[in-house]
């Protein structure tokens, strides 16, 4: 068999762990906590239906392969809670190397172009970055809105917190933005988000 | 709020239930089967790395939208198991429905977008669409490969049953298809599909 497709499909059998890595977001009937492939799932469909409210002209596909691999180096590094301060102080190192062991199981071209894309999306600076980076703070907050806050209730997490978080979401757009900051402030009215 | 992204909005969590779809079919370490929004995502990964082996020019991006939403429809007609004769007969009509119902709860130029996706891939007569049922076929094969054949050894799949399946997995891609084949005969000569 050509080396060029074993190594595709050897990668493709690798990342079926991404099924394994759980996240602290609860499904939206609240039955349980939902994992990185199920969240990149979600992410990819949510760029082809959102994509016209990117604040600029965006590359609909590079968003798509970023959100579909930007979780792929939790398989070594682990999922990082978003307001966990100490494990998000060894995040970078355990990702970098988990970057170089998985995405060089592709054929040298593939890895590189995955590993660009990767770490564009770490940098947060290109419109497709900063969309990509909207949609995942977005995902999560529609699943904690729907369980009447759970995920937040359960950690204790304040309305600092989820704006600090959040304060680049509105980059990417505007009008998402404003539609996820009026769910924050119903989730305060409600008690779900503390606020202090 | 704007109409246009409540609906949006409201369709993305509602596919959320995707992930409470189970398949057949064993993640690579068998701990568990997987879902469907799991599959989907594998799926979509897939598409980027292996479209070169499609045997004619496909365009990518709707590849990837198919493979995203072809399974949506069992959030209403549940998943069908590749080998489940009497479950078939009435597959079509059960999803036609949930089609109908889930696709329009979109803005309606999303919902016929979609909608006209969804049924170019249940046709397979386009090159995308073979090309996503040659995916959609190798991606549960190279999982029961993975884990010594369980979910054919425990639903007592036979090789006739396997190419049967697989008639028109060629149809995307010669390459992928003469992969899968030898898996197939491997699986065969270890006992894990019953030859005949």
């Amino acid at each position: 068999m050509e080396d060029r497709l074993r190594k595709q499909m050897n990668f493709i059998l690798e990342v079926d762990k991404l099924k394994k890595i759980g996240r602290q977001t609860y499904l939206s009937d609240a039955s349980r906590k939902e994992n990185d492939a199920e969240h990149s799932w979600h992410l990819a469909l949510m760029t082809l239906l959102l994509s016209e409210h990117a604040n600029t002209e965006i590359d609909v596909q590079k968003v798509i392969t970023m959100v579909l691999i930007h979780d792929i180096v939790e398989i070594d590094a682990g999922d990082t809670y978003a307001y966990d301060e100490a494990a998000k102080l060894s995040q970078r190192a355990r990702e970098e190397k988990a970057a170089d062991r998985i995405f060089n199981l592709l054929p040298q071209d593939q890895a590189q172009k995955f590993r660009a894309i990767w770490e564009e999306f770490e940098e947060r600076k290109t419109p497709e970055a900063l969309f990509a980076r909207t949609l995942d703070n977005a995902q999560p907050m529609m699943l904690n809105d729907a369980t009447d806050g759970r995920a937040w209730r359960e950690h204790h997490v304040k309305k600092s917190q989820v704006m600090g978080r959040n304060k680049d979401t509105h980059k990417g757009s505007e009008k998402i933005w404003e539609y996820l900051e009026s769910m924050v402030n119903e989730n305060v009215r409600k008690g779900n988000i503390i606020d202090e």
